[in-house]
């Protein structure tokens, strides 16, 4: 049986207790991994994650295409903001972006280290589990939160992934985080648009004028990709 | 309006919004919070809470009882452990008490410096509630979890909690990781015993042959009394 750990915070992740062996998976819902996901669907070749917008600007001043994002904002120099309806095909394709948020490019390196690193939002749940399934390992679901705290809609994502993944044969829940986040899914499956109305970032990201993006963003199956980290810390497609 | 935040972890604790003019709420369901506050009904008048086993043996030398836990286990030296009915009212009336737990004392060291720290369980929920909603000020219901991940038990309670607090007038919700709480009592609320049965560290205790103490700790109102930090860092009761 492999174990299925969740971990609400990269402030967390230092105390998990599945060993570095095993598939990190890193769930930024509002909106990093699901923009990062559409991205990639629509022709995006590789994202490199960087932590500071001085990276960013360095990494734009040498010809990159850069993705930047802080407090839901997008700084007027970036090419892109962190809207997963932003990355068009057109400006994209076969691209490479480099890219950083408030949280979840943060949560990315915070995983690095460990065997294997993928990024999972509703917008790659099929595909996703439908790939862990098949693979044997290990399994952490790292929630990227807000600056740190738990996130009710990472969470949420982490549930209902965990659902997916028992309905398939082998896997063990390991941690109270996991049981905790299928009852958040369990409250939350009828109607995540609605359930997830309270969640702190939607309501920041409402204030931004951003509402229209977050049915997108709690939709599933809109970007069935894998995009998973190499060994020199870049995001590139598991085909 | 005053503010209700949940912190799921210490680890956690530098990352609230709430600032420090506060009430911290310190939960150790399993079993710290919910044994001293029994130590007090049973005629405790001081718990000295110390972060080391080393301070404890110190402390033990000077004359004082001492309580310590590790991994729920009571050392031998102890006269005491983290049972709560271990604290017989003959054994501990009028006494003080140095105590030291795995979870429970390091997550009440962490919160020293806020304005007011008092300890919350089951065991105190109707008289703390009340005396919460009579003070007017932010509230932090700060979970100790385990070795500084998430508990099930700890954040069940928060739950609990604040739909206490949110029948009476005058709170707001603060933050997602409230809002799950109030999510995580409601689903746990019909069968707390059964629901927690999942929990880990709750199985951690069944297999050390505890089991007979979760009712106990799961029961509401089996000890009325608020303990509360004073400006030197000892436990004692608020009048």
């Amino acid at each position: 049986m492999n174990s299925l750990e969740v971990c609400f915070s990269p402030a967390l992740f230092p105390y998990r207790t599945t060993g570095d062996d095993c598939i990190v998976v890193i769930v930024d819902i509002l909106r990093a991994t699901t923009a990062m996901c559409t991205a990639f669907y629509n022709g995006v070749k590789k994202i490199i994650p960087v932590a500071t917008i001085e990276e960013a600007k360095e990494c734009q001043q040498n010809g990159f295409l850069v993705a930047v994002e802080r407090g839901g904002v997008k700084p007027d120099f970036a090419d892109f903001g962190n809207s997963p309806i932003g990355f068009f095909p057109t400006l994209v394709k076969g691209k490479t972006i480099v890219y950083s948020t408030t949280n979840g490019t943060q949560a990315i390196n915070t995983a690095m280290g460990c065997k294997t690193v993928v990024l999972g939002a509703f917008a790659n749940i099929s595909k996703l589990s439908n790939w862990l399934s098949g693979k044997n390992e290990n399994i952490i679901i790292l929630c990227s939160g807000w600056k740190n705290t738990f996130s009710l809609e990472d969470s949420v994502f982490a549930g209902a992934l965990i659902t997916r993944l028992l309905e398939k044969s082998g896997y063990t829940i390991a941690n109270d985080a996991a049981f905790a986040s299928l009852d958040l899914w369990n409250a939350a499956k009828e109607n995540v648009d609605e359930y997830l109305k309270k969640a702190s970032h939607r309501q920041r990201l409402q204030k931004l004028g951003l509402e229209n993006e977050m049915n997108y963003c709690f939709s599933a199956d809109t970007a069935p990709v894998i995009p998973a980290l190499n060994s020199v810390g870049i995001l590139m497609l598991i085909q």
